[in-house]
């Protein structure tokens, strides 16, 4: 989409400087504001036209009976959909008596600027009515990163010509309606009118409405409060009905003169609390808001992100595109999460209604894995979101009839809502990409409070569902049946790579940490046995290796299966699995996205290097990419296994994905995971990064003597020839440290904290404050770069 | 259910001496008429109290959205279900003005008969109302064979103390209130109200209803006309309205006198014919009825029994139990079969909506490998049916990426309606199961036209979807993968045996075909290098056998897969597929039904006499038999490796499978590929009766020099220690063979055609007519019986 002229390349903004109405819901995503407890599309002030109408309150849903032609034991009988909640960003404007609505009168001008750096979406209009009135419209939105339940708008319409009668009304307006969606089964379900009202209120400058949902029971609050600013003779009255509330100022207009309004809205819902106790809520948060006042709001906003960036900047130099597109990303993952607390993190964060607003896998496996080392603070309460689950997922195991914990393949509240079992249920990895997520946070952190809490927990209870859900076959080899890895276009297979490397890493995790933590571990019945098991298990899990081909496998047998028809697909029959049946696509070696490469990744010391460089040559030419998750893991194994032009393009692809809508679905809300993928790709492809000792659980200082600096990673950094620098940073264990790469060398500059070891493509040094190193890049090692299918080499759309 | 002492064991009777409604519906199924046109189940005539009132047309349904919580590529979207259509049983009775109803008053005696020879319900019951008036009622149901569109009652009924005031309401009622039905999957959906009045009519002793269906515009028109019999006085007015029409019939019958009414039915129905055209149909047949009388339809369905009776009976002496279910299992296949005339014939025949009435493999693979050697006159038009929804098929394995046809895992109308692909759209055996029917018919009667015409495009487009679907590996094996084989309980497997062996056949039955009809193969574009092909795949498709075991493979790995936990699994926990989810089934090795085992029973040149011990043994203790498909299947392998106690069990179970209601849903209808089931257990399991030279496609005179006669049959009969003998008929070839088994001997006498040479034991021997052979039994071998999981042995409540 923003392959579109009207959108500038900028290094820390997004700018939109004409408005296309084509692209306008794709703009609404981009343009999102969130805080990771409320968020607001991008819509345009006045409401209308919209793509799709967006205003989200972390975990606010509705549930609905989940349909079955054939229903079978153990299938979720109920769904839940993040819901658009009262929309408090509405001021809608009529000049003359004419509404302000962009595709009537003149719009001489239009622009829309996202600053990553104040966390504020500003918009400037001149506009003229079909009467020949010009009016100038300034607007500045932002939701707020440290109050999170508040948002707030700052608005000004100065007359051009006039004198203008200008009409503002500032709106709550629940159970929008909403655009009907198409019949691909990716685009969520949307429900309409979700809201029953339950509280009207308007007085003086101030309006609250609070409904509930019909099902899920879930009491929504909204309240607002303005501060009007006008020339003589502005007037303003407060009215309310049912589903909307508004505040409506008029005023005459000199040329020149401005009507500026402030609207401070602030949510509260609960399923638990009272109406009166909502409603005090949100009052209370108003108050707050006022009482900060819009530039305290702006400073807060301001400097929340200056903190983030600090930490977290990437400089890319010799792609001004990937430049902008990494700071987008980690603007909206820091958005996402940062006040997230205790709540699911959306595959689509709070940017729209996409995958019906569930959370997946691709949280903690690609959002967490890029905060854990940016953002930090923000790791913990998603995990402990994951945690507070824990009494489902315990349960979900029990009907599955396995032990431990069975966390779901797509929710909201912590319930399996996913409804096709070959691509949920089974799809147990996610449990290992729970555990790992949890590992590494300890592992980066050194947060000893989680790890013997929420962590071990976590742990644990995981790596028992490993030990029921495989068995040692006559020869002692334990396996793993039944299974779908990350490619969903294999299911229900033996021995998954991905899956048994990620339970052998889960499994000496929990043993590490219960040997850790004997104490609580005996809260939780583990035994010395048991924990000795699961290590027996670790041992012996099975890796399916096909040695004639010498290439690990997918999954046991996939090298024998038929090769897919790639010569013989159509650019058109892609995603495939909207043109051929899940059989067609299950049977045959064809992958959706990387699994056994991101095996490589997750797990990197399971595999040679000369073992890395085959199975991506093999698996490459059978990898579609119809998942936005697979361009980032094959960016970093082109980069790991040489082939740095095929790195830099996935990385372009990863970093793209919305900000060019490679996928076509932006409109429905940004993909968290592939904008972590950019900073994976960059960060661990380009950079290498890998963590050093740390792999299978093993606690990163292992076996260090006590005098010598720690080693908490291992860098094999190198550009491709589009970059002339490379510049990230990482924290990790209370410390700054920033990778600057050159085409010949890099350096690593330790910002904050004690020295430490890093690893420079085999080569050790220790770096400490004001003592930066620089290392030589080795040359690249040649081979022979592999192919895609026919068509899906990676694409960007510039 | 008829466990109930009120059930008599009859030998060519069913007798129920007492009502007990508990086992109402159940009773409403094995008292079923139908002669695979039209179905009556047998509901008492006054319609309540009921369990299911029903009333079926071959093909009537109506179709309803398949509903997908996550839908994808090649869902069928639509589902189909058979409807209950007008009910034209109905003749309600009041009783100075007590109606007639079993739960009101006191019932001295109710017996009902259903008599195998005569092909008619009869009823007689005394009653007294609550006021203390007393009737004896008696009435004679028929679902005519000899004209199909045609049904009819001779109902008296007589003052016992009187005078009694009786009035009697002969109906004709449409969308008859159906009970609820229970959240089993497996219990067929029902549609309230399908049918919507087009035309009401009355006059004289006539009535007529005509509807149409809302979805599926299938019109259904429905005519009765009627010979009242009464004192003077008696009376009579018919009446319509849009659901009911009714002739009442009113008279004071003093002690002893009765009031007798003759009602036909006559039933129509088309999705193309206009109303004009269907009501005059009915018209018709109602004429052509009269025409006939109530002793002419009598006589001609006496007729058409003792022709069917003439060449399928058979004889068990030894038990009492099975003696009367082989008949009425032979009865109820007949009566499904007979005029079914190129419709479908559904898994419960026309005896209950289970099923939502569709029908699936279980015709093909068992109904019809009885009715070939029993009915062959039947079978021919029921193939026709699948052969007439062939470019549905075809369009189908288009839409799967597929060559040849897909025919469809369950249907009515040919459309797939299975909307679970991993036990519907991927169970691609039943092409096989299609190719084998057509085969076996052609073998055993030699009907070269079907062969030229129906035959071979079933043989030829069936094998083509075997080339299409499988593969070629590095070392030249072929290999078919993502199926599901006969065991529900296994899904998507690779190499699946029985598929893989089935499809050999399929493969090699149709480059015979080709070979045969070379005229014909032009037609259909098959040249020499495509049947050379079809060959080449035979020879090399992958039969799985695990060396170290010594035993063939259910599916590739199947062995190695974890093993169920039979001792954890409580008896209350089967069908297990209400108690355990799907992928937990499908990883382990537990079997729903025979598989493998079935395998053994179609394609015996398969596998050597040791292979099929150690298979049966290996498989039985792994086979829980949760399909009511299995036991019959599980006789045959047991009585050919030895264990003729176990043999019997089987057969037992199998025998008994509605008349005991071993699976608790006759409720829903009979199974009739369990009545099959009982002639195989008794003439392959216990006769031993293999083809001789058939399988694997060839012709069975292929080698016989011209002055030899045909061999068609081979036998191994051997009788368990229960039976003192066992005597069966087979039609083949022009030809009626009668063997009877005794202890120690069997005799084979030729009752007509040309001499034949049968193959006992090994043993060769010509028979003709007149010139029985006698020909010793040789000793079973011995080897120890197998087990079956806990609790699971082969059970009759009996």
């Amino acid at each position: 989409m923003i392959t579109h002229t009207n959108f500038a390349t900028e290094p820390w903004q997004l700018r939109e400087t004409a408005l296309d109405l084509d692209v306008l819901a794709q703009s609404e995503s981009v343009f999102a504001l969130s805080n990771g407890h409320l968020g607001w599309r991008g819509n345009l002030d006045e409401g209308e036209p919209h793509g799709l109408p967006g205003s989200y309150l972390n975990g606010v849903h509705e549930t609905h009976p989940l349909p079955y032609a054939e229903a079978g034991y153990g299938y979720p009988e109920s769904g839940q959909t993040a819901i658009n909640v009262t929309d408090g960003k509405i001021i809608r404007l009529l000049v003359d008596d004419h509404p302000f609505d962009l595709r009537y009168g003149e719009l001489t001008s239009h622009e829309r600027v996202l600053d990553f750096r104040t966390g504020v979406l500003s918009r400037s209009a001149h506009w003229t009515t079909p009467s020949g009135r010009s009016v100038r419209l300034t607007s500045h939105r932002l939701v707020s990163l440290s109050q999170r339940a508040v948002a707030a708008i700052a608005y000004t319409v100065e007359a051009v010509n006039g004198p203008a009668t200008v009409a503002v009304q500032s709106e709550l307006v629940a159970n929008e309606q909403l655009p009907t969606v198409s019949g691909d089964p990716r685009v969520a379900a949307v429900i309409d009118s979700p809201l029953r009202p339950e509280e009207h209120y308007a007085h003086d400058t101030r309006l609250r409405l609070i409904h509930c949902t019909g099902e899920s029971r879930q009491r929504v609050a909204v309240a607002a409060d303005h501060i009007v600013e006008g020339p003589e003779g502005t007037t303003y009255a407060a009215e309310s009905e049912p589903d909307v509330a508004r505040l409506t100022v008029t005023a005459t207009l000199a040329p020149g003169q401005q009507l500026r309004l402030v609207k401070f809205v602030s949510y509260g819902w609960s399923a638990e609390r009272s109406l009166p106790a909502l409603r005090d809520q949100v009052e209370g948060g108003l108050a707050a808001a006022r009482s900060t006042g819009w530039d305290g709001l702006l400073e807060a906003q301001r400097g929340c992100l200056d903190e983030f960036w600090s930490s977290a900047d990437v400089e890319v130099e010799g792609d001004e595109e990937v430049q902008q597109a990494v700071r987008f990303g980690l603007f909206h993952l820091f958005q996402a999460a940062a006040r997230a607390e205790r709540r699911a993190l959306p595959a689509k964060g709070l940017t729209g209604t996409g995958y019906d607003g569930h959370a997946f896998w691709d949280t903690e496996s690609f959002v967490l894995s890029v905060l854990t080392y940016t953002a930090p603070d923000t790791v913990a309460p998603v995990l402990e979101w994951r945690h507070s689950t824990l009494p489902g997922a315990l349960e979900r195991a029990r009907q599955l009839g396995l032990s431990g914990a069975a966390f779901p393949w797509r929710t909201i509240d912590g319930a399996e809502c996913s409804a096709y079992w070959p691509a949920g249920t089974v799809a147990f990895h996610v449990n290992a990409d729970i555990a790992a997520a949890a590992e590494r946070y300890v592992f980066a952190t050194g947060d000893q409070e989680f790890h013997r809490g929420p962590g071990l927990e976590l742990l644990v209870h995981t790596a028992r569902l490993w030990r029921s859900l495989g068995h040692f076959d006559a020869d002692g080899a334990f396996h793993i049946d039944g299974v779908t890895g990350p490619d969903e276009y294999s299911a229900i297979a033996r021995d998954n790579l991905y899956t048994n490397v990620m339970a052998r890493k889960n499994l000496l995790a929990a043993a590490d940490a219960v040997s850790r933590h004997p104490d609580r571990a005996q809260d939780l019945d583990v035994d010395a046995a048991e924990s000795a098991q699961w290590r027996e298990i670790a041992a012996r899990i099975a890796v399916p290796y096909n040695r004639r081909l010498q290439v690990h496998e997918q999954s046991a047998g996939f090298t024998e299966q038929e090769p897919w028809d790639f010569d013989g697909t159509a650019e058109d029959q892609y995603p495939l699995l909207l043109h051929f049946p899940y059989f067609d696509l299950y049977r045959k070696q064809v992958v959706k996205q990387a699994d056994l490469v991101l095996a490589m990744l997750t797990c990197p010391n399971e595999f040679t290097a000369e073992e890395k460089a085959r199975n991506f040559a093999y698996y490459e030419p059978l990898t579609v990419r119809d998942s936005s998750l697979s361009a980032s893991c094959q960016a970093v194994l082109a980069a790991e296994t040489g082939h740095l032009g095929l790195a830099w393009a996935y990385t372009r692809e990863a970093a793209l994905m919305d900000l060019d809508d490679l996928e076509h679905n932006t409109r429905d809300g940004l993909h968290m995971a592939s904008l972590a993928g950019t900073w994976i790709a960059l960060a661990q492809g380009l950079g290498g990064m890998r963590r050093h000792l740390a792999e299978a659980g093993r606690p990163a200082d292992e076996g260090r003597r006590a005098e010598e600096p720690e080693a908490l990673g291992r860098f094999a950094p190198r550009l491709p020839s589009a970059l002339s620098r490379l510049a990230f940073n990482v924290r990790v264990r209370d410390r700054r440290l920033r990778i600057d790469i050159g085409q010949a060398s890099a350096r690593y500059t330790l910002l904050a904290g004690a020295p430490l070891t890093v690893v420079h493509h085999g080569t050790t040094a220790v770096v400490a404050v004001d003592a930066p190193v620089d290392l030589p890049v080795p040359p690249s090692p040649d081979s022979p770069e592999p192919r895609q299918p026919k068509g899906r080499a990676p694409v960007t759309s510039r």
